[in-house]
């Protein structure tokens, strides 16, 4: 990846990440109950037993770009804190209730909060996560915002929590369809993964602008970044490096995740070839032997550049919903690096 | 019980629940993914097939305590119709979630959403019910309340069901606790079921006066007819006649429910039968013998009788929460009339 992009990206999360896990800490309440302990625990702050500790909790993309978004934007960034903190823990309530979906044992290299707590438990944490973080939003009537400007907020985050919720369910019921279309699969991530990010850069620009159509433009611009995010994630989940993503080679193609090389495999291929390929896709789970020759077939049809390159233009479409705005050339170089960073990572 | 208070009662919802049951069907939308079927299932409106039915949704008790407040408030309960809906949509929400925490297979009549749909889908559903209620609650907007009351209404309902949540929390944690004690259970009590219906109450005071005291005072109110109303569901829980409450005579006992009666007999009886009450408890079940006998022991301590009054005396402190209102004398009626439904019911 160019250094440039990551390094912007660096000195981005550097100067945002403490004041946005100060705020996250504020937000999460103590209680007898030992309820909250289950969100400290996957918030990565506490071990299973309660004592403090500080693990890592995640790379924070969703609250640096609602950061950036209100700086970009011509706003002081401080303002748009409780923002970044809630867009935080609405993106930890769905790995809470994800983990339990996927039957994922482990997160960041800890054991998720289902297998530690129990599964019940982590619905119910997970819930209280998704309040905590709607608590949080309405902060920023301390941050000095109308409530007009904090209704619309609660309003945009709660439609886009809303679709990525279904975007999830979509997800699940794809492992087990026949047949997904490229437009179904984009669909399913604009939801699952594009609309978070929307409502991340859309919160930013709102606090900075209190304009809408500033706000829908940096939300569209977000939309389009959470598609590449998800098209080069996808990349990663096939050929990632294993000791950078902390998956094994193929993973996606043993759990059946009809990510988008697979569907891009499944649409090109011969009709020999996708006859073996709907035998294989029948099993409860793609064996090894079956994995190597779907990467063969995917190496074949050069799937990883084809991949690559739909991540690449949604990237560049992503920066260019902003040009209307008449913003200086800077911040249209911060996004673009950002945006580069996005489709250049390697976990 | 007194003909009259189920009289009333059934005067309301007849006079509210058509225009509720309008404003929820019109709260969750369609779409192509089917996501929303699995709530209209959990609703009654669909079958699994998505065909039309009508089923029974439930009693409506939170938005009849919602309207019924913005009412005798003095104000128009039409525009409280929103906060009815979302009220109820919460409710729902944590049904749905309920009903995979306690595998429980069948309710009102029907086969679980998650018996149905799979477990996945159905905690996904139900994230999806409570998205679905607050963008209803923040239609207020079109009832022409103040973006400020709104934004006093969604902090209102999202620290209650923080708190239903939490409350649910403690309650599965006492089903494995070896003592609890009458506080704690009230506690858990007055958050798992008392702070949705305070909420109800508080938000249809707050629509009708846009007074915050006043609608707390509605708001105390409310929590404590939650208490006595979850005290006379326990009751009923173990001396239910199991055709009116569709669960068999001792069902909370087998399934260890820490509820009022049983912490009642833990603390109450003689240290040998408190040996044999933590043998018989300590199965995954208790067993049918064993729930002859705890029935045998609540009957010598005449257990039935210590939380009927119980109940009567929570239900009673609850209609003096809004003595200070100055409100009509009609007002006051109707809510003894309210409050005496909820300790007499039989279902």
């Amino acid at each position: 990846m160019p250094a440039t992009a990551e390094q912007e990206v660096s000195a981005l999360a550097q100067r945002y990440l403490t004041d946005v896990k100060a705020r996250l800490r504020a937000s999460v309440p103590d209680s007898p109950s030992g309820y909250f302990d289950i969100l400290r625990y996957h918030l990565g702050w506490q071990d299973r037993d309660g004592g403090p500790v500080d693990e890592d909790s995640g790379k924070g993309l969703r609250p640096i770009l609602c950061l950036a978004s209100c700086e970009l934007a011509g706003g002081d960034w401080h303002r748009a804190l409780p923002a970044a903190a809630a867009l935080e823990l609405v993106h930890n309530f769905s790995l809470l209730h994800d983990d339990i979906q996927d039957e994922d044992t482990t997160r960041r290299g800890r054991a998720t909060a289902w297998t530690v707590f129990g599964t019940h438990q982590a619905i119910a944490a997970g819930n209280g996560m998704r309040v905590v973080a709607d608590q949080t939003l309405l902060a920023l009537a301390d941050a000095g915002l109308s409530p007009e400007t904090i209704t619309a907020a609660s309003v945009e985050l709660t439609q886009r929590y809303l679709e990525m919720i279904e975007g999830q369910y979509l997800d699940m019921s794809f492992e087990r369809a026949d047949n997904v279309t490229s437009d179904e699969y984009l669909d399913m991530v604009a939801r699952k993964t594009g609309a978070l990010i929307e409502a991340a850069m859309y919160l930013g620009a709102l606090v900075a602008t209190n304009d809408n159509a500033a706000a829908q433009a940096f939300g569209a611009c977000g939309r389009q970044l959470g598609l590449a995010f998800q098209v080069r994630d996808d990349l990663l989940g096939i050929w990632g490096d294993p000791n950078a993503t902390g998956k094994p080679v193929g993973s996606d193609i043993r759990r059946k995740k009809k990510s988008m090389p697979v569907v891009f495999l499944f649409q090109s291929v011969s009709a020999e070839d996708r006859r073996w390929l709907d035998g294989a896709y029948a099993a409860d789970e793609v064996g090894g032997e079956e994995v190597e020759r779907v990467l063969e077939m995917l190496d074949r049809l050069d799937a990883r550049a084809y991949v690559q390159q739909t991540a690449e233009r949604q990237a560049s479409d992503a920066v260019s919903a902003i040009d209307g705005l008449g913003l200086p050339s800077n911040a249209r170089r911060t996004l673009e690096a950002m945006a580069q960073y996005f489709v250049t990572r390697n976990k």
